[in-house]
């Protein structure tokens, strides 16, 4: 098991973006600002998607604009194809991450194209990253299974993964999209990746709709994993389940790290600060246990 | 790891004993058979405490009463001392569970004695058990911490338990009573406790207060221990921590055994409906994500 892990916080992008209150650059980049305060060293600021299709996101070129991008923190945001790449590229970013389903049905519904014509369609975007030296992330998502599948091949994760790590991706985060997982299939999954590509590069990305993500992180600690996808206050949610929860938390993942002896150079007190500032913006209560038996 | 897991579920005791939403004898005869129908073969459903300190178990002999005992489920109740003794046999109980603390202090402030002095006053209570041939179910406290003392030491809970099992108990719960432990923490406390006494006999009970609990689980079941506890919907709370999470809901815990292929003979979705009824009667949301899940 790794002596310490990066979590990557997915709040301000994979946790905002299908919530319907309105977030300001100006509340988004406090909260970005504090979680850098709080130690973490890889934050997903945004997605240069289409503003009609997730709104909340429309004004990431500001958010980016406005960051201090140095510091040695990355700050990657999302990109869908060529067209947000040049916005993105305007912005400043200097991380981007792309994304590709390890479904083929949830691919054609999700973006209306096969596997491989997705990861045709990142070909140039990550060509334009590379000639501006910008760093490129890859996502697989329904890795553990999807809405449309009953069981998503695990050749099929192998495969789409290696394809994004050809790309250029120098980790790839393997996403259970809709929390359907359990520990061993969880492993078993990594083993199957691992087996192709060095363990280093992988990332683990749980939803915790049917709350196994931290059982299911653990179990992928265990083959190795050493960076991890959270959000703080659990922010993001699965438009198959409304209702259900979203991302791990990251405050409860932080505490779980911490006493597994795993360094991650967080400070607790400071991600559910955050976690709360979000939450409360939000008009909510947070997600995070953690959280809820610190501040009750 | 075990093939089978036995669960055993305490909502109707441990769930709902700090609820002040009082909850009827037919309210809680409902759950109770709701909870067999499900396949839960050994279902906590009250206890013989001073009325004045926990009302809402004060109708535990009314419930025991009106149970069928017979059909192969153990309806364990939770005895205090002689007096509860009595009157758990009067209503005709064929299991009970006694209770000391592996915490010194906490001992001392939640029953106003010794480790040691408590462990005294059921001797007398398990003798009159094994008169009447009543089965004796044994929980240790704060195995992984509690509210006063910052670290509990481990030899404390190998003797607390060794002490119980000695006295008559067939099984051992090990309960993080205020979810204050992570995985590692779990598993290196179930392995002291295995060195001396037989891990067939030794039940997991997590409290899920900062959401470790599924994960500190998988670290017990990789240790062989095949009984855990849990309350469907996540009910009961922590009268130290005001509005943290209950224990681990069987909902999830149903749901990641039957991930790992573990045999439980629970029925999920009437599992989920059970909760949903008891979340219902006290008028608040599951914490299960499996029924958020299913439910929204």
């Amino acid at each position: 098991m790794a002596d310490s892990v990066r979590i990557v916080e997915v709040a301000p992008r994979d946790g905002l973006q299908n919530e319907a209150v309105a977030v300001s650059v100006a509340t988004k980049l406090d909260l970005i600002r504090q979680l850098r305060d709080a130690g973490l060293a890889a934050i997903e600021v945004g997605s240069f998607v289409s503003p009609k299709r997730v709104p909340q996101m429309a004004d990431t070129d500001e958010v980016v604009r406005q960051l201090n991008l140095d510091g040695g923190v990355r700050y990657p945001v999302l990109v869908p194809n060529e067209q947000g790449m040049v916005a993105a590229l305007a912005a400043g970013v200097r991380e981007i991450a792309v994304f590709a389903s390890a479904s083929e049905t949830f691919s054609q519904k999700n973006i209306n194209c096969s596997i491989e014509q997705s990861i045709d369609r990142f070909r140039p975007v990550v060509e334009m990253a590379k000639a501006n030296h910008v760093a490129v992330r890859g996502y697989v998502s329904c890795v553990l299974g999807c809405p449309y599948e009953v069981k998503v091949a695990m050749n099929a994760v192998v495969s789409v993964s290696r394809k994004l790590a050809e790309l250029g991706c120098y980790e790839i985060s393997l996403g259970d999209t809709i929390g359907i997982g359990t520990p061993w299939q969880a492993r078993d999954m990594v083993r199957a990746v691992a087996g192709e590509l060095d363990i280093a590069t992988l990332a683990a990305h749980f939803h915790d709709t049917r709350g196994q993500a931290l059982a299911n992180i653990l179990a992928c600690l265990e083959e190795g994993v050493s960076v991890v996808d959270s959000a703080v206050g659990g922010l993001g949610g699965c438009p198959y389940a409304p209702g259900a929860a979203g991302n791990v938390s990251t405050e409860d993942l932080a505490f779980m790290l911490d006493g597994l002896g795993i360094h991650t150079g967080v400070d607790l007190s400071r991600v559910v600060a955050a976690g709360q500032f979000i939450s409360a913006a939000l008009g909510k209560t947070s997600r995070s246990k953690v959280a809820q038996s610190m501040c009750a």
